[in-house]
C-alpha cells in the first residue's frame, strides 16, 4: 500500500483512540507523530449529544493533546453544510450541550421562518410541542437536517430510540427527505474533507468498523484502514463486502507503513 | 339502486348527521326512522380522542337518540379486534378520555410485557419517554395498532401532528407494520360488520368523504351512497375514481330511497 500522496487523516474516537475510559496503547504518540510529521487530521465521532468542547476536554482527561478545531462530529459537519449554502437560520432539535456547536453558526428566532430544522438524538427534548415546532418549520419551507439516522442504542437502562425514527417521522409528515450528516452518509465524510481542505484521494479514514467507517470512507472516495481494536472481529472482516485498504493491529502501528 | 336486501348502514357523524355544532336538518328523523324499521346502524368517527361515552354524550346534546353501542370509533374497533385475537394486554398511547373505551378490554401492566401498543393522535401524551416504552415493548414482542395513520391536521393554533407520524417513527424503528384500525383501512369497516354482526353485502356507509368513506366501504365489499352536505364538492365527485352506488342531498333523504 503506497500512502506517499496521503496528508491527512480522519480518525475514529472510540475503538481507535480509546475504549471506555482507556487509551488505546500507543494512541497518544501516533497522534503526536502525525501532527509532528504534518498531517492534516480530524478526530470523527457520530456523537450528537455533545459538543465539540466536551469531547476535546474528555480527550485531554484520556491524555490526548487533541486542539478543539481537530474534533468533527455531526453538529459540525451540519454548521459546515449551512456555512456552504448560505443559511444560517435554524431550529434545533437536540439534547446535551451541542447547541454550543452552532452558536455563531446560526441564529434561532421562534417567531420567523428558519431555513433548517436540525435533529440530533435528543432524548427527553423530544416532546410533542417541540415535534410540532419542527413540523410546522419544514411545512413554512425549512429544509431537514438529520445529525444522524440511526434507530436506537443501548442506553444504561435499556435499547432507546435515537434520532432515526424522529426524522422519519417528520419525513413522514411532511413529505421532505433529511440530508444525513452524521456517519456513514457521504455528506459528513465530504464535510469532514472540506474543513480539512483536502481532497479524498488524499485522505485515509482510520476506523474499527468495516462498514461504517470504511465503507463509508471509500464510498467518500477515500481509503480506508480498519484497526483490530475494540469492534474488530475477524470473521465480520472475512464475510464483508467492504475491503479496507490495509489492516493494522492498532491506530499505535500507523507510523510502520506511513 | 336496489337497497332490498339492506339490513344496516354504517353512517359518519361529522358532516353526515352535524356540522359544528348544528344537526343536519332531517338527520335526527332519519336515525328515528332506521331504528323504526329495523335496521342496524352504527354511526361511525375517526375520533381517537374521545371515548364512545363522550361522543354519545355530545350526539344527545345535538337533539340525537344515539344509544352508546352504536357509535362506533378506531378505539372500539381495536377493543374488537383484540377480542377476535384473544389477546388483551396492551399499552395505550392515547389522549383524552379515549383510554375509558379499553377499560375491562385490556389489562396495562408496565412491568411485564404486552400483546399490543396501540397508538392514537396522542397530543402532549407523546413524549420520549413514552416513545420509548412503546418501542421497547414492540422490540419484546408486542404488535402495534394504530388508531389511524393521518399525517396531521388542523389545530386551533396551527398544522399538527396527528398519530400517522408517530407510527411511521415506531415502525421504522422496530421493523413492525402497524395494524390500522381507522378509516378507511379495511380493518376498520370488517370490524365496524362484525360489530354489527353482519356481512358487507348488506351494509351501505353514508358518508361526505368519496374517498375515506365510500372508497374504503367499498373495499371492504359495502355500497356506498355519497352525502351532498359539508364535504361534498360537486367537482370532487366528478373527478374521482369511485363512484357511489348513490349520491343524495342529506342524510334525511335516506327514507326516500328505501
Amino acid at each position: 500500500m503506497d500512502l506517499g500522496d496521503v496528508k491527512g487523516f480522519l480518525i475514529d474516537l472510540d475503538g481507535v483512540l480509546y475504549t471506555g475510559d482507556t487509551a488505546i496503547p500507543g494512541a497518544r504518540e501516533a497522534l503526536s507523530f502525525l501532527a509532528e510529521e504534518g498531517y492534516l487530521f480530524r478526530c470523527v465521532s457520530n456523537s450528537t449529544r455533545k459538543c465539540r468542547a466536551t469531547i476535546a476536554a474528555r480527550l485531554e482527561q484520556l491524555g490526548f493533546d487533541i486542539p478543539e478545531h481537530a474534533v468533527f462530529t455531526p453538529p459540525l459537519a451540519a454548521v459546515r453544510f449551512m456555512k456552504e449554502t448560505g443559511k444560517h437560520r435554524a431550529y434545533l432539535l437536540t439534547t446535551g450541550d451541542v447547541n454550543r456547536d452552532f452558536e455563531g453558526a446560526c441564529s434561532e428566532d421562534g417567531s420567523t421562518a428558519v431555513d433548517y430544522v436540525i435533529v440530533g438524538d435528543a432524548g427527553d427534548k423530544v416532546t410533542y410541542p417541540s415535534m410540532n415546532h419542527a413540523f410546522r418549520y419544514l411545512m413554512e419551507g425549512a429544509d431537514l437536517i438529520a445529525l444522524e439516522k440511526d434507530r436506537y442504542w443501548m442506553a444504561p437502562d435499556g435499547l432507546s430510540l435515537s434520532a432515526g425514527p424522529f426524522v422519519t417521522a417528520l419525513e413522514s409528515a411532511t413529505g421532505k427527505v433529511a440530508t444525513v450528516v452524521g456517519k456513514p452518509s457521504k455528506a459528513f465524510f465530504d464535510l469532514a474533507l472540506l474543513d480539512m481542505g483536502l481532497s479524498a484521494e488524499n485522505v485515509v479514514m482510520i476506523g474499527d468498523d468495516i462498514v461504517t467507517d470504511i465503507g463509508g470512507a471509500q464510498a467518500a472516495g477515500m481509503r480506508g484502514i480498519l484497526v483490530r481494536t475494540s469492534k474488530f472481529r475477524s470473521d465480520t472482516l472475512e464475510t464483508a463486502q467492504v475491503r479496507p485498504a490495509a489492516v493494522i493491529n492498532s491506530v499505535g502501528d500507523i507510523r510502520t507503513i506511513l
